[in-house]
């Protein structure tokens, strides 16, 4: 999975009919500080994730392994909101 | 799924029979705001895009989640039309 | 998919079974008027491409998704003989 | 596979119901000397690895292939753990 | 499918027990004439092959679809030892 940083939101009305009603996130990569310096890609949210959460990222078929994401043609998905990363024994980011 | 820009149509004869009748659009890689910065690829219209579209586009087995894309030896498909992005609480992109 | 141009072959006499008599083509990334400038990879040929073809490659579990490459141990199919491309309303490539 | 060091641990409370009990652990990608000097991700351990080792990743619908990982929206797992790497000829690395 | 060379071996006693008596190479990333140039990465050995071997590996699901990695959390294998690569009409790689 990616760490992540949720940035913003995607607004679609013609879409597939598999994507109605979800919530499609802008996340942007983030390392392992949670410091967002990566590339950024559109997940669907399945855990009410918000923008400046930081959050993990499924993607490929892992990404329809959810309830909302079944069967849909959608290649990411939110699947934790995160609440600290510890690297080296030290916490790097604690949620606020 | 990856935010991009319809850039170009591609023609092939010669083709698996699956994709006969399929819409082969080259979509180049688009950032946050809808700036297409990025790589070229060709991606299968499902919700009837046209060159100058922002869109999303799945990838992988994702991609194979269509009706249109079913089976089919297809790895992308735009499977929806952006209206606007939002990044930050601004509004950074929207359809003209 | 990806464009990409056919550079040349590959000769493997050892080979998993499923490959027996499969014709596998060296490819390289292009951009979207043709022209190579990427990655070189390889993928099974399933339209009778040449090398100097403009062609078209499905990757990952869609490279599978073709009568000669089921079940295959094959993650690259070239499925697409490109006869043009055009971009922004222009031809930029045309098969000669 | 990656060869990857295993460099912190991740906790979150709301997360995909499949991913309850299951230890995040943050990868970063190694060479293949065991040097981690590649990007980092998150994968679930399923070999009791720890903050520290170097150790194998498998991705995608790969990473769903193991008891702890089946249909959960997971794209990344801990399989192994390395002992050493020998690289021609040369151990290069080995487990202390 | 990657062009890579087999530069080295990976021994892991605690590992996934579908992985058992599989061989793990570690293989660096080849250009089109054989050259290892690219990134290293670890597969699983289905074609008897050996270190200072040019193979081609396959990835992803695509990995497991042999006798030897089926259901298995592996998501690169070694499916073919290369004899020669021709480029442009000449041979650039030939197995000594």
């Amino acid at each position: 999975m990616l760490i992540a940083k949720v940035i913003g939101t995607t607004v679609a009305t013609i879409k597939d009919q598999k994507l109605e009603g979800r919530k499609l996130l802008i996340c942007r990569e983030a390392d392992e500080t949670g410091k967002a310096t990566g590339k950024p890609y559109v997940a669907v949210d399945t855990v009410d994730a918000g923008v400046g959460d930081l959050v993990l990222t499924a993607h490929g078929s892992s990404g329809r392994q959810t309830y909302l994401t079944k069967d849909a043609p959608v290649d990411a998905v939110i699947m934790a909101v995160i609440d600290s990363l510890q690297v080296d024994g030290e916490v790097v980011f604690r949620k606020s």
